[in-house]
């Protein structure tokens, strides 16, 4: 009888060939899905937002991870909260708009009425027998790295985030994201499962054939490349952006801007990366024009040309810091064909569309770009969907961050497990 | 490895609290929506129309319980019977349409010829050994309580139908459903599981915060309230509305009318519950001004002022019965996440719209609440599928017809398989 | 607990009644629907389209075979070639439309490149260990059948197909196949599983109530009738049109033209049948006038006036070669319940559209007939999931070829199970 038989994820893991993509069943079963959102987005810290979704106290910003509502708010203390987006009563969906303001938290259904601090203040006709205070929202864990705002929906979330923090607020923390407000937010679906997404993000082999308008502001040998199959003059040229990247981040870190790369995406429960890269043309921005696209700059910058600042996480995030703007992406799995992309274009609180900068201007780059990728992730999905499909070799010179992606990944996924 | 493991169907049942909402795969398990359909909706007596969707000979209604395709049509002797509405030949489906009114069945693909009877009076080409006989339509028990058709796909129906019969025949025959004529009929796919549907059903706790227009001709102490929290004011009300249905209770029974609650919800296979209540206000019907809807009134009413007479059933009904209308409600799962909510206006067979009655007037109670109602199903469902969810108490004081409808599906289950 | 068990296939196999249609679970079972496409379409000869498709060198075609996406393409030698569509380097699809014309295959995501030969020509970055004779295309059995062009995904096709390419050359290759145009295609997506489309087709009982332009150029009596119960007039008549096929035939087979009845369709692996029969009328074409719907003939013909030659395949299509034109039929299962019906209609590659046919006459008929398919598929395939369907009888007169249609299904499907 054929059958699907129960995947024996175990087996799949242990024959990963080091090196190569994964197998079939990791991209397209519905098994490894459920076992993706249990172990993976259910035990992990996951990129959500950023703290300028909920500005003021009584903001609400609401998302979905798998089947879990979760509820973002700033409370009257401006403290960030994270929720179970889920009535005490009958399990109703509390807020159920991506964004609202509210004095407190009152359920459609029967105004079940809670504080902005999750406590249950009112319920009207349960009687005398029953206890508002064994019915508060249920928290979830949320954490903010400045200003880009995590949850983990575990119990024990993963105790590494302080070390990440510690690394990473230096070089985040310039571009002072708190004080940045969303100027533009984009949900993209990707026909394809989210580690197809993330995989499209750890490589930029695939840049110079399909992404025209990210190329303008990328040096096309920022993302690795053979030397032996380069001529004379793509030598040249790829020895003067190491130069590039060696005085610029002398530079950048004499003015206090920690530049060089930190990576962490495989040795790290909370993997990471960063590296803050020079950007071609004026050195400004990621624009058609390579020129910032706000001239309200971010935090106390006054100059400009300060690259871009990239950071990825395991296992759902990317985002570039640049001088002017800020673009954050968060990976959030639908089902195993299916996953949401949602990116987040900030610029200063002050800024004023039409006059510090153009919407058009500040997101085509990444609009351009997102599009072409889900094109792609599309394509690879559907390819790999066939029993054809055999895991192939990673370039070792272009899809190393690929690999440690899936490195990362499939160790999480045995810890997991138990194994 | 983290995948679906099989439903414990029997633990779940066995573990449930009293007094609160089922566990979450009630609301959301493909498996437990299998056992509903099998065990539930295959063995009951299911409402699924009314006499006057079929009021002339050859007149022909079709629904579809789960896979199951059900034919009811009226004979050639005014008697209305059901088949499953399934081609004996190669299985085609016989009448496709929702209504149809027909001499003989024909089935459209190769001509097969019933009578209204069922029995098989044509199929050519089909040999000289072939016995027409042995190829009749297969009957569905199907039994009319004053004019309101409850079909069962069992073999062995549930015995205490007549006993239903029996009590509610003299509450609903004098309103003479089987000369009514459908007037409206809306279909509404809630996006819930059928049990949400049926639970929103059973309580108005959530009516004073959602339904501004059933609140109008509905009191608001019809439905239950904590006793602690009311203030002298609501105390008084309180009274007073019970001496109005002590009164005018009297007043209806006096003139022939049944209007005592009877209450059998989770004490009989076919669990239901009735009683007549007062509207507020000029005291007539379930409209915007409380008034009848329809001038002719039914059967041989003379006095508009009866209030609403209720009729719920378990597992998937409920009704009201008005001076000058009917209004009848069917609900069927279409899967785990997905239920139609059928709605039919009924008024006399001779009004004539836009003489008698206003459509607009007649429809827009229950079209503005069932929309509500919809609205708060997809709500409860959408939260009670999160991880985070784990059953509510439910108010002792307004939700115990809930707990009831509860109670009665597990025991069914239960009984189903077998415990 | 009545969850789904897991369906006994060998069970269900072993117990079909001779001369019954199959029950339920072959119709709507997704885990029947997975043994079909592992062990039916994955393991026989599929017919996908014809050598037209792909008139010229660099041509591609690509279809889906349940989730095998396959490429054929012609190379610079004009062999026809076919491959798994998904590129060796991440299991991206490589042709992503459904025809293209390329110089070499040029993957989009990272511009791996293989000639048409499925040889890796190029893949940059790949680094110096990097072997590319390892990472060509995979290829898929492809044989041509007088143009028809047949796909195997099996390593180890059936081994008869030169045994039915032998006996239907010479009736097909007058026809010229490969020297026609595709003048028109329609995909039409069925809903209803594949095997009650190839049913459908097995049969003509259902034409005389359904395809009024199909009975226009079929005679009554050509796809069987039960002689009992015929009336003198039409036993002369069907007796006058058992003498015209004998006629014709002998006048045909004069000319060249083998016509008689062949018949392998359960007791072949790549079963088929094949007849050419007069068409009613002027003679000539299957067209609503009964006239050649192209005035350029196909081949070497003079006489418009060569019946239709029908050729009908297992598991997935049949075929209506004319003097004028070709239809030629594919079906593609999509899911249990859905099914793809892709029709192709070929003229001489030198008919000019509005000149020597015109598209609208030329499609007319098969256009209407399918649709009219599609909904007695539709119809059949909603009834055969009540759990009221059971299997019926196959009319002796008119279904003989259904009831073939099945016994190679099954037994097929027995030999994959090892059996």
């Amino acid at each position: 009888m054929p059958s699907p038989k129960p995947i024996a994820l175990d087996a799949l893991i242990a024959r990963r060939r080091p090196g190569y993509s994964l197998e079939a069943p990791f991209y397209s079963s519905p098994e490894v899905f459920a076992a993706d959102m249990e172990l993976i987005f259910g035990r992990h810290w996951i990129f959500v937002g950023v703290e300028p979704d909920v500005p003021e106290p009584g903001d609400c910003y609401t998302v979905e991870i798998g089947t879990s509502p979760v509820l973002i708010l700033r409370d009257d203390d401006m403290q960030i909260r994270a929720f179970h987006n889920v009535c005490r009563h009958r399990g109703a969906k509390l807020v159920d708009r991506e964004k609202a303001t509210v004095g407190n938290l009152v359920c459609r259904y029967h105004q079940w009425t809670y504080g902005l601090d999750g406590k249950l203040l009112f319920a009207e006709h349960m009687g005398q027998g029953f206890d508002r205070s064994c019915h508060g929202l249920k928290p979830v864990h949320l954490r903010s790295l400045a200003g880009l705002l995590f949850v983990c929906l575990a119990d024990d979330p993963p105790d590494d985030f302080d070390a990440v923090a510690k690394v990473m607020t230096p070089y985040l923390a310039p571009h002072d994201l708190p004080n940045c407000r969303v100027a533009f937010q984009s949900d993209l679906i990707e026909k394809g499962n989210w580690k197809i997404t993330m995989e499209n993000n750890r490589e930029c082999y695939h840049c110079a054939g399909n992404h025209p308008e990210l190329t303008i502001p990328l040096f096309a040998y920022g993302f690795g490349f053979a030397p032996e199959e380069a001529d004379e003059t793509e030598l040249v040229q790829a020895a003067r952006y190491e130069q590039m990247v060696c005085d610029l981040g002398r530079e950048w870190e004499a003015g206090g801007l920690p530049s060089g790369v930190v990576e962490h995406l495989d040795d790290m429960v909370t993997g990471f990366r960063t590296q803050r890269l020079p950007i071609d043309g004026s050195g400004q921005s990621q624009t058609m024009d390579t020129k910032v696209a706000c001239r309200r700059l971010l935090g106390q910058f006054t100059d400009a040309r300060l690259g871009g600042l990239s950071f990825w996480t395991q296992p759902n995030s990317w985002h570039h810091f640049m001088s002017d703007h800020i673009v954050t992406f968060s990976v959030i799995p639908l089902d195993a064909d299916n996953t949401l992309l949602r990116t987040k274009w900030l610029v200063h609180k002050d800024a004023v569309e039409g006059v510090d900068y153009d919407l058009e201007k500040l997101t085509e780059v990444w609009v351009a770009t997102n599009a072409q990728d889900g094109d792609l992730v599309a394509l690879a999905h559907a390819g790999a969907k066939s029993p054809a499909y055999e895991p192939g070799p990673y370039s070792p010179h272009t899809e190393g961050l690929v690999d440690q992606f899936c490195n990362w990944y499939l160790s999480r996924l045995a810890a997991g497990l138990g194994r």
